[in-house]
């Protein structure tokens, strides 16, 4: 199998991608969003993973855009628990360390550890695994990167500290996508983008197709358009697969009002552990 | 008047912040969202301005989680055009510039910009203001940052280019919190939180107690919480506001199955020029 994904080498996409499709799975990084997408579409791979929200930071609309604008499937999802590690050459303990490296938003949610760092500084790097490899390039010992384990073993480098997130809480959705649908069976989801103009009451009717079936919503979020011909855009997924006919006849009557829908895909849903 | 912003001087809070208020207000920069929410629960500023989504990266679930933990009110809503400027030293023209530092975000929001501009390399820094900062305080001519004009007018530095991001339709809503609610005349909206355990048809019981009175929804969105009681938080925006007592009535009636409510406040509603 082999996998898509934005990001370098031990980036958490790599991670979450080894878990979801087994660890033998060959992956490509791609500088960005757009790249993974287009490697899909060209059938150099045969599926591509991407974050689609995290639970402290939200839904990462760019991944909402892609899909739209490509004709691919989801196929899958993934739940990966973020666990940040400090990560720096083998044998340095951790009062060695005098400055430490990552992507904003991981310094970010370790904030709280760090300050417990006495005399240690930070700076700001492109992305998460990438610290890593920073500190490996530099071979400076009092140097140390915030990524996921995955990356101490890309680089060949050690964890000093695990877990140093200030909130657990802290998992990315992944999705996975594909040039083929899936009919995915048993405990399944779906998930659709829509559009509608803003009027009272329009979003009840659109919640009400799927109220009057008994159908599950696990996802609603509402995307103001500026500038654009529809006011506002809904991510939506709920519990069931289109071979489903309630779920066919949900979405002929969602259609009936909408000015745009698309299924982005059926697949097995996955439940994190917490 | 005295205003908190998160961020340094010359952000685009500081921006917002001017054009809310007024051009005579005095902003008190933090260091971190906690410090911005901090300063106007000990009454050391007025008011607070901090941002709640952007319409192309999405909601900022840190200040919805501010929000609740402390008991401030919003007072007052913003939506601030995103122009992006590439700023140097006075005089440089744009050949001259071989190197763009900024904020990932405001980097990744230009990348089709700046890859037109041949042999720049660019580098990633805390944030945009602060680039604008290192520019003026390296004084090398070669080097420019990405951020607001009004960084360029607080570090007497010069706009190269304006407007260079590559989707136009970049707006940051912002809200003005306070430790006295207001209450509002007029076209007003009111911003609320909750929590449901997940069962079917849970939302859509929800989104009746608002339906059933024609108020119209302008923000819903879901955000799952992993290992909390509650499966899920809501947050939603309305038109009208808490002194209606159409909106007192349904807010009771939302009241009667929600494990959480909390409503955030209601204030003139601000309409964004595209």
């Amino acid at each position: 199998m082999r996998v898509a994904i934005q990001g370098e080498r031990g980036a958490y996409s790599e991670a979450a991608a080894l878990e979801h499709f087994g660890a033998d799975t060959a992956v490509l990084p791609c500088a960005t969003f757009d790249a993974a997408f287009a490697a899909v579409e060209a059938g150099e791979v045969d599926a591509g993973l991407v974050p689609i929200e995290n639970s402290l930071a939200g839904s990462i609309h760019r991944c909402y855009d892609l899909l739209l604008q490509h004709s691919l499937a989801i196929i899958g999802e993934h739940h990966l628990r973020v666990r940040h590690c400090l990560i720096a050459h083998p044998g340095v303990a951790l009062p060695e360390i005098r400055k430490v490296i990552s992507h904003p938003q991981a310094l970010a949610q370790c904030e709280r550890y760090l300050r417990g760092l006495a005399g240690v500084t930070t700076e700001v790097v492109y992305d998460t695994a990438g610290s890593v490899k920073i500190v490996r390039d530099q071979g400076d010992r009092a140097l140390a990167g915030i990524a996921s384990r995955r990356a101490a073993e890309v680089y060949a480098m050690e964890v000093v500290a695990e877990g140093i997130e200030d909130d657990p809480a802290n998992f990315t959705r992944f999705l996975a996508i594909a040039k083929q649908p899936l009919i995915p069976n048993g405990d399944s989801k779906t998930s659709i983008v829509f559009a509608m103009r803003n009027a009272p009451g329009a979003l009840f009717k659109a919640m009400s197709v799927f109220a009057l079936r008994d159908i599950d919503l696990t996802k609603i979020e509402s995307r103001p358009l500026v500038g654009k011909v529809w006011e506002y855009l809904f991510y939506v997924d709920f519990a069931g697969s289109t071979v489903d006919p309630v779920v066919t006849r949900a979405l002929q009557n969602l259609g009936e009002f909408t000015s745009l829908l698309r299924v982005l895909g059926s697949y097995p849903r996955h439940r994190p552990q917490a």
